[in-house]
C-alpha cells in the first residue's frame, strides 16, 4: 500500500485561494494531471496539474528555475502533449513531481516563488482538454457483481451471474479510436437489431441507447510480454484514475454479442474525464478488499495480504442527466444515481494481475475501464437499463420529463470524489458526453 | 473493382534474375511492402519492397534521382519505420509508387538505372523485419462459416452457427501490444480452466494450445468518427493483406468467454507475416462473392454489385507444423491443411462497411484479422481443434509424431499465394511462430 505522507496533510493550504474552497475538486492534496491548451488558440497541447480553478502549465513551470533533479525530469515528461513518457518513468518520478509541486503551491512558499508560479497558471475556464496519452490498448472490465446481477435479473428474476464471474476479473478488449475527452458529442449509432419474435434483423438507429458509469485506470510502467505482474506489485504499474462513460447500444449489443462479445454496441464512443487523479492522492481513501465467506475465495494469483488490506477505494460516484429540454428551460441536470467504487467485486490490482497472468504485455498509457459500477442499494445502478428495468419503469427527471433510455440531445455527466472526516476532499472533475441524432 | 493494368502483365520480367524464378513469391507483379533492417545491425528500420530474393530499400531509393512527383512523395512515406503515413496517402499514391518501381525493375530499364537500383538492394537472407505500422486498433473477425460450423459441431453433431452469423460479419476487438512479426516466440500461457465436471477452476499452463490460420487486412486511409464507409467505397480504404496467426488457448477460452468473448485466450501472442501484398497486386485473383440462395441475403448496407462481382479473393493458404523433434532430426515441417480464402462467408469490403456503420472510426494502420479460414472439404480446417476434433483424432506428422494440440517447441508456419494460368504467381512469404514452455 502507498503510505500517507506530508502531501496528504489535510491542514495544508495553498497560496491560491480557490484551492482552499470548501467542496472544491482540486485542493493541494489532489494535484491531478491532464493535457490542455487555451481554448480557441492554435497553441500546442501540453501537460498540466489542476490546482483550485487553475491549471498549472508544466511546460511553463519546467522552463523556470523552480525544479531540479528527478522532479524536473518528471515535469518535462509530464509537460508533453501525451503523458506516456511520464507514465513510463514510474512511481519515484511521479512522487518527486507531486511533492515538489505541493511545496511550490503551499501557502508557505516564498513570495518570489509564488510570483513565478502565478505566471504558470491558466484558468480552467479558458482551457480545452484532449485525451491525455496515446492509448495503445483499451481493456474494459466487468467487475461489479451488482451490475452483473441487475442485468441477469432483467432476463430472469432468479438469475445469477455466469459461473466464471466469481473467479475471473472478466474483461474484453475495447476500441481506442473513438475514446474522447469530456465534451465528446457523437451521433446515435445505426445498427442491426432483432425485434422480439422476428426471424431476421433490421437496420435502423439504436433505440436503446445507454451510458455506463465506470472509472478509467491508467497504466503507468508496463511489463514485458511473457512476464506477468504479480498482484503484490500490481499497483506500482497504475498511474491513476479518471471517470469513464462506456456508451452502450443495448439493442445492437443484444443481437451481436454471442459468441464473441460486444462490438458495434460499444465502439462508437467512450468518454473520459480529462483529469487523472493519482493513486498517491487516493491513498487516504483505501479500504479493505473483502470477499464474503459465502463467496468463492480467489485463486492464489489473485490473493495477497496487501490487496486484502487496502485493495478497495471509496470513490463516490454520481450520474446526472441533462436533457435538451432541461438545457433550454434552465432546469439543470437531474441526478440519476449515486454509489461508490468500494463495492467492486474485484480490485484494480486484481485487474492488472489477471490481465498479465497469461503473458499479455501492458504499456504506459494503456487504459482499463473498471466495468459498470453499480452498488447494492436502490438508486445505485450505473446504467439506465438497470435503473429503469429496460424502460419498464422510466425514471422521472427533476422537471418532469421521463426516460427509459437516452434520447437525442441528452447529455450524461459523471462526477466522482473522495471525502471523509480529517482528510481533504479529492475530486475527479466531470465527464460530459452528448447524444446527437443518428445520421440516417 | 480495381482494373488490371500493365503492372499485371504476366509476361513482364525483371532485370533481377531471382524475380523471374518459377514458383517464387516476389515477381515484379507483386511488389509487397515491409519494414526491415539488416539483421544484427543497429541501423534504423525502414520501409522496403520485395523483389525476388532482395529487398528494395526505399530510403536508399528515395535518396537517388530516380523518382519524382507523387511516386517520390509515396516512396518517402513508405521508407519510414512505420507505414502509417504511407497508408494515409491513399490509393493514387500507392499506385504511383507501384507503377514507378515496376518500371525501374522491369528488364527494359536503362543500364544506368539498373546500376543505381542494385545499390538499393539488400538480400532478404540478411534482413530482419518488424511490425510494419503503428497499429492503432486490431479487430479480429469471424467470417468463415466452415470454421464456425466445425467448432459448433464439436459440441453438437447437429449444431449450427449462432443466428447472427449469417447476418453480421462478426468481430471483436483484439490486443495490439502482443502482435509480433514472423519469428515471434512466446511462452505457453498460464491461465484458469475448468475441468469437465469440476465446480471450481484451477490455474495451470494451457493444455489446449492452438493456432488459427487467418489473413491480416491493413487499413489504408481511415474515416472520421460518425462517418460510415459505404460498401462501394470500402476497398479504397484497404491497403493490403498479410498472413496472420491468431494463437488461441482453447481451455482458457472455454472457461472465460461467456458473456464478453475471448480475452486471455487470445492476447498473449498474434503473429503476422512481414510482407503486405497490395490489393492492387491481388486484382487478377478476384472472384465473384456469392451467397447461396438458401442462405439469408445481406441487409442493404452489406450488399453492392461491385462486391457481388469481385468481393472474393482466391488466396491459397497452407498451415505447416515443424516440431522440435522434426527440427532436430532434419525431417522438415509437415503440412496440416490447405484451403483458399475464396470460401469466406463475408468479404473484406463487408468487414469494413460493417465495422464503420455505427460510426466507429478507422485509422491508417489499423489491422483486421479475417477470422479463422477453413474451407468446406476435409483437410481444409484452419485450426488444430477442428482438424483433430479437439484431440480425439490426432494428426500424424510426416516423421510419425502425433498432435492433438500444440506442444512446446512446435513452430507453426503459414503460407499463402495466388496463382492461375496466364497470370504471375503472387506470394505472401511466410508467418512463423514458435511455442516456448510456460513460465510456471
Amino acid at each position: 500500500m502507498i503510505a500517507l505522507n506530508h502531501t496528504h496533510d489535510a491542514s495544508a493550504r495553498s497560496w491560491l485561494a480557490s484551492a482552499n474552497a470548501a467542496g472544491g475538486d482540486f485542493p493541494i492534496q489532489n494535484l491531478p494531471h491532464a493535457v490542455f491548451r487555451r481554448a480557441g488558440h492554435s497553441e500546442p497541447f501540453r501537460g498540466g496539474i489542476a490546482i483550485g480553478d487553475q491549471v498549472l502549465d508544466l511546460a511553463a513551470l519546467a522552463a523556470r528555475p523552480l525544479l531540479e533533479g528527478l522532479a524536473l525530469d518528471a515535469a518535462r515528461a509530464a509537460a508533453l502533449p501525451a503523458l506516456n513518457d511520464f507514465f513510463a518513468l514510474g512511481g519515484r518520478a511521479w512522487q518527486a513531481l507531486r511533492h515538489a509541486v505541493f511545496a511550490l503551491l503551499r501557502d508557505d512558499a516564498p513570495a518570489a516563488t509564488v510570483e513565478a508560479l502565478r505566471q504558470c497558471l491558466v484558468p480552467q475556464a479558458e482551457v480545452e482538454y484532449t485525451v491525455p496519452a496515446r492509448i495503445g490498448d483499451y481493456t474494459d472490465f466487468y467487475t461489479s457483481i451488482d451490475h452483473a446481477l441487475n442485468i441477469s435479473r432483467l432476463m430472469n428474476p432468479d438469475g445469477d451471474v455466469t459461473p466464471n464471474f466469481r473467479w475471473i476479473p472478466t474483461a474484453y478488449h475495447g476500441r481506442v479510436s473513438t475514446i474522447g475527452v469530456s465534451g465528446q458529442r457523437f451521433h446515435r449509432p445505426m445498427g442491426q437489431t432483432l425485434a422480439p419474435g422476428a426471424k431476421a434483423p433490421t437496420f435502423h438507429a439504436c433505440a436503446r441507447l445507454d451510458y455506463e458509469l465506470e472509472l478509467g485506470i491508467w497504466i503507468g510502467a508496463g511489463n514485458a510480454a511473457g512476464a506477468p505482474i504479480p498482484l503484490a506489485q500490481a499497483e506500482d504499474h497504475i498511474f491513476g484514475i479518471c471517470l469513464l462513460n462506456d456508451w452502450s447500444a443495448r439493442d445492437i449489443q443484444f443481437w451481436e454479442m454471442a459468441p464473441l462479445g460486444p462490438f458495434l454496441a460499444k465502439n462508437f464512443a467512450t468518454t473520459i474525464s480529462p483529469w487523472i487523479v493519482t493513486m498517491e492522492a487516493l491513498a487516504p481513501y483505501r479500504l479493505p478488499w473483502t470477499r464474503p465467506a459465502a463467496e468463492p475465495q480467489p485463486l492464489a494469483y489473485l490473493e495477497d495480504p496487501g490487496n486484502r488490506e487496502g485493495g478497495a477505494i471509496d470513490i463516490r460516484l454520481e450520474v446526472w442527466l441533462e436533457s435538451e429540454q432541461a438545457r433550454r428551460g434552465g432546469h439543470g441536470a437531474s441526478r440519476l444515481s449515486r454509489t461508490s467504487f468500494r463495492h467492486q467485486y474485484w480490485s484494480v490490482a486484481q485487474m492488472v494481475a489477471h490481465h498479465t497472468v497469461g503473458g499479455c504485455q501492458l504499456n504506459p498509457g494503456d487504459l482499463f475501464g473498471s466495468g459498470t459500477i453499480s452498488g447494492p442499494g436502490p438508486g445505485e445502478a450505473g446504467a439506465i437499463i438497470e435503473l429503469t428495468r429496460a424502460a419498464q419503469s422510466p425514471v422521472t427527471l427533476s422537471h418532469g420529463e421521463r426516460r427509459g433510455f437516452l434520447e437525442d440531445g441528452d447529455a450524461v455527466l459523471l462526477r466522482g470524489w473522495c471525502e471523509k472526516p480529517g482528510h481533504a476532499r479529492i475530486g475527479f472533475g466531470e465527464s460530459r458526453g452528448t447524444v446527437l441524432p443518428a445520421i440516417g
